[in-house]
């Protein structure tokens, strides 16, 4: 038995889960994997996740980290662990890290993806994994406005309302890809963004407001003015839950 | 109002199904549906399925035709029914068909596709929609073996123990392809099979003994006197529901 502090990289589909955060009554990702390991260690375990995923949203990349003491080498944790969660959780990696290292504040930034079909039939096999955008999309123009959103910007106009207000607003979006997949249905788009860290809801209510240029809502050219205002109800709705997919955490 | 025969084409996600089949304390494909029929028809509809899948099969394409009276012209019944049934099942085609036509009985053949993930990893997106294969398959000798398989012969062998045995075991295989997919954490392998019909767990039982093959447990050679054996106990285990998706139907 000897403490060590763990990084664990996580996938899940998050259907069945009131998001990431351990809530009293509610079914979690991290009150899942917690169970697990406090099981496994004998003694309460929290983890520090780097993402708080609302409820239904889903990830192949996600980052915790915590302390705890186990009787068994860091290379058995995987095994005895993927065991004990839910099959729709799959700790896909366990590294020891130095006692300094936090999943959190260590991050210096995040990719997501976000899956929208764009066709008149509904799939089935979708339904929690994609958004559903019947009227057709021009692509191009979601495109030409994804420009506007790349770089270093005040973002208030793509955060929640009701965020803290003493926070600031300002974050640098690296790359927002528009990647149209094979889809035999209709079309799909795949919207990746990948930034130094997201406001509450950013990522939903960068595609909603994209998803809104699609469909001749918002002019394309309308959007550098919109992120200027910083007034979240000038920008688009916000994108469902289930189209969204953690895809990345950065460490130096 | 007028009386009509109808075909459905139907899809759907089999996970939260107990099968296709209508049964009276359980959650079925075919009791959903006609839960739907039965509101927009104002009487109570039976609809009749070309294929009975099991509990978690899914269908991209099952075909079922019932007869019925609507107030609506047929081209709207596609849409009032997608409205009414669960989010997991989606109607793609209402035909209007001639009053002898029988979705089970007219039926000629049908196409099967069946999904492993041959991988060390779970992976939280597939636990309900593929077959999780952990020891390394070889595909090769799984081909070779599959190349016994087609043609016409009695499949006793392939029959789930204690079917009616008085029903003729005969059938004939069109074809049987095994293409690998990319997948990016591991392999994966998709089986489809093509027939004039299927035993009940044929297919099951065709790709489990076709796993086995691949695990060394059987070799590809024995394939063809396990099927001259008509003996159940000779072929490979079951192959598990959540892979087996029904992809085709065909009608003359």
């Amino acid at each position: 038995m000897n403490k060590r502090n763990i990084l664990l990289k996580i996938q899940y589909d998050g259907t069945n889960y009131c998001g990431w955060q351990r809530q009293p009554e509610e079914v979690t990702v991290q009150g899942e994997i917690e169970r697990a390991l406090s099981i496994l260690c004998a003694q309460e375990i929290t983890i520090n996740g780097c993402s708080r995923t609302d409820t239904g949203v889903h990830a192949f990349s996600q980052m915790a980290s915590f302390i705890g003491e186990f009787a068994i080498p860091t290379e058995n944790i995987k095994y005895a662990l993927n065991n004990l969660v839910n099959d729709d959780i799959y700790i896909s990696d366990v590294i020891e890290v130095d006692e300094e290292f936090h999943a959190r504040f260590n991050c210096i930034g995040k990719k997501y993806r976000y899956e929208i079909i764009n066709s008149v039939n509904r799939d089935p096999f979708y339904i929690n994994r994609a958004y559903f955008v019947r009227k057709p999309l021009n692509f191009e123009n979601m495109r030409k406005a994804a420009g506007s959103i790349v770089g270093k910007k005040d973002f208030a106009s793509f955060q929640a309302a009701g965020s803290n207000p003493r926070e600031t607003t300002v974050r640098t979006i690296y790359n927002l890809d528009l990647i149209e997949e094979d889809y035999p249905d209709g079309r799909k788009l795949v919207i990746e963004v990948a930034g130094d860290g997201f406001l509450y809801n950013m990522v939903r209510i960068i595609v909603g407001t994209l998803v809104d240029v699609g469909l001749g809502r918002i002019e394309s050219s309308e959007v550098k003015d919109i992120i200027a205002s910083c007034d979240r109800t000038k920008a688009g709705h916000t994108a469902p839950p289930q189209g969204l997919y953690l895809k990345e955490v950065y460490y130096e």
